[in-house]
């Protein structure tokens, strides 16, 4: 993952808590995809912030669980969410408009976005890399397949630099403005910024600032990170994994624990593993199990 | 369960799609505890709805799955949230003020409660039956263990009434006005309510009509009719459930299989789940669980 | 207002409160823009249903209040929110990606989108009318001025046009698949779905389900009915607030008295319009207003 | 407004934005009521960070409102909320139950608060001072008139007094343990806290931790430092205000202006001050208001 240091290097006195982990990357750019970054531009909270929350919900009662970790791990297991909400971190993220309509699905949340009313957007999209363009799956109705071969990604490639960037020209035009902000013709006006920005294409690049809690964050990277997400926006959760993982690494460890990596068996398939421990032999005909919940059961017991 | 029936016969032509099951027992009061009850007020949508929501998003790419049932066990299975979301649910509650306490902690709802700045509240307070008064449990610092011996419980409900009863005479004396709406003394003048009921206690009841949308009802469900929950918010819990299986039944039985009777395994202990399969012998210091991790674990391979 | 009649005319009996104003619309066609519609899908509750949830509130406090409308206009003038959070609406809509773009900010909603990642969109895009196509304000950061020229509006039509259907044919092309189902090259594999939709334009049309209560509803037709609001949004909003009349008249009544067509004045524009009713002379430079505030006050007091 | 310094004073090193005048009362207890304390645990952002999300959004197109001071102003005018979300705020707070129960109507909020099943409530509760007992108010069905005699008021407080201690009383006796956490009796067993609780008066003490956004500070702030709200949570929402003041001092003066100190007029109101400008007679009963409301601009109209 590269990194693009902050300039940025003024330092303040604050009597608030501090994660010293998050404090060394603030600022930084993350690059992503071919013209994307994220950037933490604020937090508030810690580790202990997720604690002392909890703390006072079970006043005295915390008295068994004396350790930090031990009671965060006991928090994520039980589900319990408020005291992670505690936390909060506010980020600038750069990203291609498909990916932004499926992160605004994510609705606790607050958001500035750059407005394509106000201004001029940049003359960026997202091209893929060639390892990415793949065949729609079979299998799956929303995933993707095999990579394409060199010649037909070649050919996609070219489709779509040159769509998007014809697309572009005629927004400059309709505008009368270069994206550099050159008026292109003196006797001509301009048409307004909010209808000639609806020819822009999907990929086309906007950035907003983005902040949420904690809670909300892990539901975000446990959705998004996952493998039945697009590939476009889990390099994003990735990266907010990452970045996580510097912030609040007990918390983090703990979701990996227990919801990252974690497995919800339905009260079917629980029956299903009591008898295999017994030794007992069962069939999917006789599970209670569909096809499909056998076949993902099976491939859960498996896995290595 | 015991129901008193409505009196409302009244019925109107729709064209808006109905639930045969919820419309007979629509507005019937469904008591619980001492003075508490929960009564439909009315609904938007059934099982249907939620399939007809899935199927928007899905457009083209459901025809796989073809049948009903079907695609909502697929949706519970995979948490998608939103079609859920496509249902609402509207109740008339009358609970014990300390059970509301617990029960707004569920933000995503609308709530109207009567106001006691308004309006004089009745002369009701939750006494519990003999059978529910526990002592203090000594493993679960939340939780209640065994029954007070009946010497026990004759006294503290005893207490227990006479301090509200005592309690509630304070309040009618202050507003100088009975709880049925007389004038105490004509000469003197009464404390504005919204200072009166502060003397009122926990257990006095109050109001309110509920709204919520059938995915947060779920949650609603899950969290509170599991044996964790305090009893007295567990019984409308449990109610609801069974209002939910008159509505939505199928959504009902995929919510039994998926959520509320399902387990989730942390990524250490379906390692673990793994080697008892393959019946290779692990003891709880070589698992990577703690000690309270691995009973939990066991408890729940175990049960039959 | 065009209204395709719905074919559905089947009816169930209900003894849900009903509205018989928007019975009569239900999934009726509302046709807006070029390719985009409003169709109501379900609904909950009606002007009384508000009423109902304010006199739980008020419990016998209401008394004085005794006549529906004028509870309702005190609840409206008052800003009490919750009782209008008790009826809700769902609707099915048909429109372009840089309008749902705008909608989905009003966050507490809820939506399934028609998703490009199983499915092919449809070939539709938005061209707008010659008369909508208007210069970029000068004075409005954010708005448009005066009509283009008839020469300009068609060379901007003509150059919409062609970018949006160049794309499409891309999009087809990298899908190997028509918008009608149909495989154009049997040797050749698509490209998946949820990359091939990049190279799509904003002017695209979606569809949703959404699904919100009547006091976000009322937010909604407030701000995006405005003057300021993008006019492709605001036919939208405007259909709604003609719906919102069927449904619930008395409340839509106080909704344009005291929400849409009112005025805020701030501490210093109050002071000002004081001594103007007294007949004092006051100047812009002494009145604690900005120029812009003060032009916008005088715009106000001078309407007619 | 007595202030309990604070013992803290560790201070750390942080590149994150600070506001310099919350940073001298982070951690100060700000006591209220006989018991209650409000004291700012964390906080994220200040004024600029406010400017900073705006610009985001209006990118290129804010070169004109260079000044933040306009910029802050102008979003405030306009509703704008979201930038004004991008700050936020975190709270310890001491209150009475029936003031918990007020306040945790404004939903978008985390909290995390005291669990009396965990653990056993301070034997505090809140009893006004004499100034503060006032009779019901005869005109307001929710407030208060005015304040009680001598005798009557020293008659209220013993009483209310000596319910909250003997209820306290009470408690103790059921759990078999003292408020300093001593047992009474060895040979008995205590009721389950979660139990016992229920015999507590409303005017028992809780805490919570309450984090929420600028945004939704500033919709507490407006709704309950108003006159019409119940004294009790008045004086916290005072409070907090000054503590905005010290974080946001800008906003909070654009605040004052736009939203606690501004007055909405209604489309019939705003008819009846533009007839009252041009010197035209006008009487109530020709100027489409109710009497409520034609008195209530009278009333607006006369202050000074």
């Amino acid at each position: 993952m590269k990194i693009n240091k902050r300039s940025i290097s003024k330092s303040y006195k604050t009597v608030r808590p501090v994660s010293s982990g998050i404090e060394k990357i603030l600022y930084d750019v993350f690059p992503l995809l071919d013209h994307g970054f994220i950037r933490i531009v604020d937090y508030m909270g810690n580790d202990q912030a997720v604690v002392q929350a909890a703390r006072v919900s079970y006043g005295k009662g915390t008295k068994k669980v004396s350790e930090d970790r031990g009671l965060i791990r006991y928090l994520m297991r039980h589900r319990h969410s408020t005291p992670f909400e505690m936390c909060e971190i506010k980020f600038h993220i750069k990203l291609p408009i498909f990916v932004a309509r499926q992160w605004i699905r994510h609705r606790t949340a607050s958001i500035n976005e750059y407005s394509a009313r106000y201004s001029v957007l940049d003359k960026e999209f997202y091209i893929p890399n060639r390892k990415d363009l793949a065949i729609q799956s079979q299998s799956n109705k929303q995933g993707r397949g095999e990579i394409l071969s060199k010649n037909r990604s070649e050919e996609a490639l070219k489709m779509l630099k040159e769509d998007a960037e014809k697309n572009y020209g005629t927004y400059e035009y309709l505008l009368n403005e270069t994206n550099e902000g050159k008026v292109i013709d003196k006797e001509r006006k301009g048409l307004a910024r909010e209808l000639a920005r609806i020819n822009l294409t999907l990929n086309t690049y906007t950035q907003w600032y983005w902040k949420t809690n904690l809670h909300n964050l892990m539901n975000f990277v446990h959705l998004r990170a996952d493998s039945h997400s697009q590939y476009e926006i889990r390099v994003y959760a990735k990266v907010i994994l990452k970045i996580m993982r510097a912030w609040v690494p007990i918390t983090t460890e703990a979701f990996e624990s227990y919801r990252s990596g974690s497995v919800e068996l339905s009260s079917e398939a629980i029956k299903v593993v009591r008898m295999m421990i017994n030794g007992k032999k069962i069939r999917q005909a006789d599970s209670g199990l569909s096809t499909r919940e056998w076949n993902e059961l099976m491939k859960i017991l498996e896995k290595r």
